[in-house]
C-alpha cells in the first residue's frame, strides 16, 4: 500500500486562507480579490435562469458530451465539433488528459519558464521528466526559443507554450511558435490559450489546428466568461489528436449545471464582448497607473493581469501589507522562475483598480521594513 | 505524439442516445429512466436556494477544500475530517486518485466480476495489469473469496471490492471482507459502498478504517443523496493514505454549485430518510412481484436496482421492447462476466415501477423473436 516511489517528495496541496478568515484575521468589511485573474464583473446574468431551469434534473447523470455545448463551442471558434474536446475540470483535465494520453513514466516534456504551475504539478504526478526552457527575464519574458529547442530529444512527449504566458502577461511571436512547432514535428505542443480573448486576433493559434497536427490549443471558461468556479475546459486539435484523448477523458466529469452555464455564456454576446472590452480597458488604465509608480516595474500585458516587478521590496511584505488593507494579489515567489520580488495583479472593477493603487503607493512610500 | 503504446487498442467512450434522442426515435411522449441507478425522487427541495445564492459566486475558483462540506461530512460518517477526500467527479474522481497514487505501469490490481466496469477502465487507462477474480453466478454472485486470494502477489496494489456489488445488488459478507483485508495486508483493498445507504448498517465498513490502515471506503452522491449530475463523490481511509492522495488530487474540481449542493443534501436528514426507507420499499416490491413473473430470476438486492436473468430472451431484445414502450433499463452484456441475459433495473416511483412490470409481462409473454 505504498504510494508510487517518485511521488514521494511531493507536498499536498495546502489551501489558501478562506476570505472569510482573512475577513476575521485582519478585521475587514470587504475584500478586493485581484489574485486569481477571474472576471470581476462575473457571469452572464442570464446564465441564472438556465441554471434554475436544469436544477430539476441534478439527480441523472450529465450527457457526457452535449451537442448544443459542441455546438454552440463549434459556432464560438469556427472549428469542426470533431476537433473539440470539454473538459470537467476547467482545463486542468484537459491538461491531466493529455498527460493521461501522450506522457508515460521517464518521458520528457519541456516547460519554459516562469509559467502556469500546473505543467509541472501534473509532470511531478505523471513521473515525466522535465525539461525547463525559460521566458527571459532581461528581455521582457519573451520566449527563448533555443531554450526549448536545445531541450528536444527524442523522447519529448509534450512542450507547454502559454501565450499570453501566466504570470508575465506577453504573448509568444507567431514566428516562435511556429518555429518550435515545425521543428517538435514528433512532439505535442500544447498553446494554453487562457487568456486569449484578451490579446489580439492575430495571435489566436485556434484555426492553425488545420495547418499542423502535433499542436493542442487549450482555452477555459475561466477567464473573460466568468465561470471559474463551475469549471468548464476545452481543447482544439487534430481529430486524430482529440480520438485519442476521448479514450481516457472522464466521461461525466461536466455537471449538468455547468453544461447550461457554457452554453448561456456562449450564447450571450453582449455580457462577452463587454467583458473582453472593459476588462482591456482596465487592465491599460492599471499598467498605465503602475507605469507612474516608483521603486517598481510593471510589464505590459496582453492577458488580463500585470506582473508587477518590486525594486525596494519582497513580494511577502507587499503582499501582506495589501491583506491588511483587504486587498489580495498574487505573490509570484512560487513560480518555478521567479523570486520574491514580483507580485501579479488581475483586473478588477475601475473603482477596485483605484483602490489597490491608492494602497500599492502608501506601502511603496512607506518604510522598508519588507527588506 | 503518438499516444502511450498501451491505449492503442482501448476505445473512445460512444456516448448512448439522448432522452431527446430515443423520444423522437420511439415516437415516444414519455420516459421512465431505471438504467442509472439515480434517485427516482430527484435531490432535497432545498438544495435549490442555496444554488441561487451561490450563483452570484460563479465567477471565482471553487475553495479547495470546503470547510462546512467537510465538517457537515464528517458529522454524517462520524469519522474525523482528516479520514475524508472529497472529488469533484464523483467517486469516479477518487478511483482516479487511487490509481494515480498507487498503481504504477505493470503494478497488478485484482478486480473480481462481474463489476462496476470503471475500474476495468481506469486499470487500461494507467497500464495496470488486471487479476480477475469472481462474484459466482452458481452461488447467487457472492464473492468468491478463493478467486481473489489466489491472483494476490507482492505487485497487487489494489483490490476492488463493490459491495452492495454494482450490477448484482448483493453485499460481500464481512467476513469475507476481512479475510481479504487482513491477507492483503500491502495492497489497498478499495470498498466501493456506493450503494451502502440501502443496505443493513451491519454491512457498513466505514468505520473500520480506524481498525484498519489498508482498507478505502468509497462512497458517492450520486445515488440516495440524488446528485448524480452535480459529481460528488469521496473516500474515507487512514490519514495517511489521503494525505498521499492529497498530493495528486486535482485541486479545483468539485464546482461551487456542487459544494453547496452537497453540503445542503447532508444537512435535509428528512430527504435523505425518505430516500432510503421509500427507496428500500420500492426495490423490496419490485423483487417481489418479479418474483412472480416467468422465464426470469431476480436477484436479491441491498441497492437501489434489481439484476434479472432471463431464460428465455437476449437482453438486447428484452431492452430494445422496453425501451420502444419509453422505458430504458441497463442492457448488462457490457459488464465483464456477464452475458447476454441480464439486464439491470433500478427503483423507480411505484408508479413507474408498475408500468415497467406490465411491460416487461407484456415483452415476456409475447413471441420469442429475440431468441
Amino acid at each position: 500500500m505504498k504510494p508510487k516511489e517518485y511521488l514521494k517528495n511531493l507536498k499536498p496541496y495546502v489551501p489558501g486562507k478562506t476570505k472569510e478568515e482573512i475577513m476575521r484575521k485582519y478585521n475587514l468589511k470587504r475584500i478586493i480579490k485581484l489574485s486569481s485573474n477571474e472576471n470581476p464583473w462575473g457571469a452572464s446574468e442570464k446564465i441564472k435562469d438556465k441554471i434554475l431551469e436544469e436544477i430539476k434534473n441534478i439527480h441523472q447523470y450529465p450527457e457526457p458530451i452535449n451537442p448544443i455545448l459542441m455546438e454552440e463551442l463549434s459556432k464560438f471558434l469556427d472549428v469542426e465539433k470533431k476537433n473539440i474536446i470539454v473538459g470537467g475540470d476547467g482545463a486542468d483535465e484537459i491538461l491531466d488528459v493529455i498527460f493521461k494520453t501522450f506522457v508515460d513514466k521517464d518521458d520528457e516534456v519541456i516547460i519554459p519558464i516562469p509559467t502556469f504551475t500546473q505543467y509541472r504539478v501534473l509532470a511531478n504526478i505523471y513521473g515525466a521528466k522535465i525539461k525547463f526552457g525559460c521566458y527571459r527575464y532581461e528581455n521582457n519574458f519573451e520566449l527563448d526559443v533555443d531554450s526549448v529547442l536545445s531541450n528536444l530529444t527524442n523522447k519529448t512527449k509534450v512542450i507547454f507554450l502559454c501565450s499570453p504566458n501566466n504570470p508575465t502577461g506577453n504573448i509568444i511571436k507567431n514566428r516562435d511558435i511556429k518555429k518550435i512547432v515545425e521543428e517538435a514535428e514528433n512532439s505535442l505542443v500544447v498553446i494554453d490559450h487562457a487568456y486569449i480573448e484578451y490579446s489580439k486576433k492575430e495571435y489566436d493559434w485556434t484555426k492553425k489546428i488545420y495547418e499542423y497536427d502535433n499542436i493542442l490549443i487549450l482555452r477555459t471558461f475561466s477567464k473573460v466568461f466568468g465561470l471559474a468556479g463551475m469549471r468548464v475546459g476545452y481543447g482544439v486539435a487534430d481529430e486524430r489528436i482529440i480520438n485519442e484523448m476521448l479514450k481516457v477523458k472522464p466521461v461525466f466529469s461536466l455537471t449538468r449545471l455547468s453544461q447550461v452555464a457554457a452554453i448561456e455564456a456562449l450564447r450571450d454576446k453582449e455580457f462577452f464582448n463587454f467583458s473582453v472590452r472593459e476588462g482591456i480597458k482596465v487592465r491599460e488604465y492599471l499598467y498605465k497607473e503602475l507605469k507612474k509608480l516608483k521603486n517598481i516595474n510593471a510589464y505590459p500585458s496582453q492577458a488580463n493581469y500585470i506582473l508587477v516587478e518590486l525594486k525596494n521590496h519582497t513580494s511577502d511584505y507587499v503582499c501582506e501589507e495589501l491583506l491588511k488593507r483587504g486587498i489580495i494579489v498574487r505573490d509570484c515567489s512560487s513560480f518555478d522562475g521567479l523570486n520574491n520580488r514580483y507580485i501579479r495583479v488581475s483586473i478588477g472593477k475601475k473603482e477596485e483598480i483605484d483602490e489597490f493603487l491608492k494602497e500599492l503607493k502608501n506601502i511603496l512610500e512607506g518604510d522598508i521594513n519588507g527588506m
